[in-house]
């Protein structure tokens, strides 16, 4: 299982490129090509930001693993789910990267970014809520903290929903720089721990 | 082998997004767009379909090979047919959501989920059918589901592909609720049980 | 690096499929779709020869590396020039699915067949004659086999390239009916073993 | 973490075939598909180079994982970073291969091999210098050797770069000449030693 969502996760961070796509120019030069290539950055920008959240989802579920035992067919079947949202990540990007000034894209993606937000919220509390699936050696603190945590992307993707609905920009100001404050706010009381790695 | 038809699946269900492209609009508007996107529900009933179609397969397969000790020359090669199938599981979507009025594109959906279902079932019965290949452990209770599990597919496929060419979208409420109805009718007599997590 | 080439062999295998693209139909009826659907056959084709003798490269890498503690650093090499010939084999199946009834397209599949025999069997020569790498409990019958049996790919692609130059249809014929009766000429003295799998 | 991290690199070196399309002809014509195959020379040049150097970064990144114990949330993410850029390298190949005549084209690809450069070299040396990582059986001329080769790409993007400011042609012929020559003079006081592999 660990094996199967790892591939998901690899194959659905890697096709985010398939969206930057070459630009096409009309006069072969340095100046149009290097114009071009600028004119590009909403995408790069999509491609970073989108590589790095599925990346924070796929450490914090390499994590959860790391504790269980195995996944009965319940969680197996909401993993799926997880693992479906974080598949459609591409589309949700590219959405954003083309249409990055209208609220309807940036909703749509930090909408996406909630349905992933409660999917993983979902899957480590109903993983971690079952103790036949912990294993033994677990410690009850990195649980306890894990299931904290599965909070922070839920609450950046909200932040980010509504600060885009204010301003597009800000949106993406959310997510690149409210993600280190806020993982500090949850976990402030446990520092020096490194429960995810 | 479990790794590489793990990645198999892997990718066949991740590359499924590809299928869900970004609308190209006209006028710049949240209303245009937000249309656009909304036109696009074929699609993402399409993706969601076949993602859980092609995971429900994944279980199951992982299920199987988990009471096995190793594949023979044989079994290698029905696996690959059934692979093979799997990873052509993109095209039957994208003409299913194109063209989801006509009989055609849902009767090649479906009849594509027939094709799986009989692979599939030529496999289980193969790989299970040679007590050579079953590990020491394997329970002949759990045997015994699986082999008559594998009819489960087949069945929906079969009911699906009807209905369609009674009226395109009953081949979809099939696929929709089909699924656990008919599972629930097969495995009855032995609830409880968790034998493809 | 068994993990490495196991996961591109699975996305070369996979991606063929993204050459089999939806037919545009302009007047929405069964009987238009339909012929699209046949008129395609060409691709199917391309998709299930490309991806079968893919998997039987596979099946034979596999069976190698089974046999082998590690891999030096030449055959690293080796093994990623191999590689690079089977994450490329995408391209030329698109080249013969889309201009079949063509030599150079017949010529250009079939001399790519040939470069990955060379380097299939240079791999397999290469990692089986070096003693140290060989793991203790290798079967002298397996190696000797498996060398010989590197020459099968080699022998079926040069056919298939001679015959497509007398007449194109006669390649494709030759990679789907030969490969079971060159596999027997070469394995004959040794029927019942099953080294591959 | 190294299932993971083969994963992306697998993928993204399979992807660089899709930049290689089937070349549309107006005559169907051997001479004609014959010269539209051999026009795509810088493609399959593209193809090749990429594909050589992120398959080298993988080989690189395959020995300094096997010397770690594990990796501790700091080398996790500098780790998800490298990923990144390695995710990313179909897009510059793709504007290389289109564009390989503009030094625009040749100064961003060449720059993206620095940009590579610099984040291996950081993930390399933040991994080996922390001795709580390292497994004790790892050899210190090993990881001595590691630290100092992982200069060897930085040096040969900044020169193909250099080079292709010169003249575009130059920094591809660093890239397919200058790398053995590098890492001869890097590596020649350890002969015969194979410690990436």
């Amino acid at each position: 299982m660990t094996f199967f969502s790892d591939a998901v996760f690899a194959i659905a961070m890697t096709l985010l490129v398939i969206e930057v796509r070459v630009p096409e120019i009309h006069v072969h030069s340095d100046a149009v090509l290097g114009q071009a290539l600028l004119d590009l950055l909403p995408k790069y920008i999509g491609f970073v930001v989108s590589f790095m959240v599925v990346g924070r989802f796929w450490v914090g579920h390499h994590a959860v693993m790391g504790l269980l035992k195995g996944l009965d067919r319940r969680l197996v079947w909401i993993n799926l789910l997880f693992l479906m949202a974080i598949a459609f990540m591409p589309f949700p990007t590219a959405v954003f990267s083309d249409y990055n000034g209208l609220r309807v894209a940036v909703g749509f993606y930090a909408g996406w970014l909630i349905v992933l937000g409660v999917m993983n919220r979902w899957l480590i509390v109903s993983a971690l809520g079952n103790p036949a699936m912990l294993r033994d050696d677990a410690d009850p603190a990195d649980v306890k903290l894990m299931r904290r945590s599965s909070l922070i992307p839920l609450i950046i993707g909200t932040l980010a929903f509504a600060l885009g609905m204010i301003q597009p920009i800000f949106a993406l100001a959310m997510l690149v720089v409210g993600s280190p404050i806020v993982s500090w706010l949850v976990r402030r009381d446990r520092r020096g721990a490194s429960p995810s790695a």
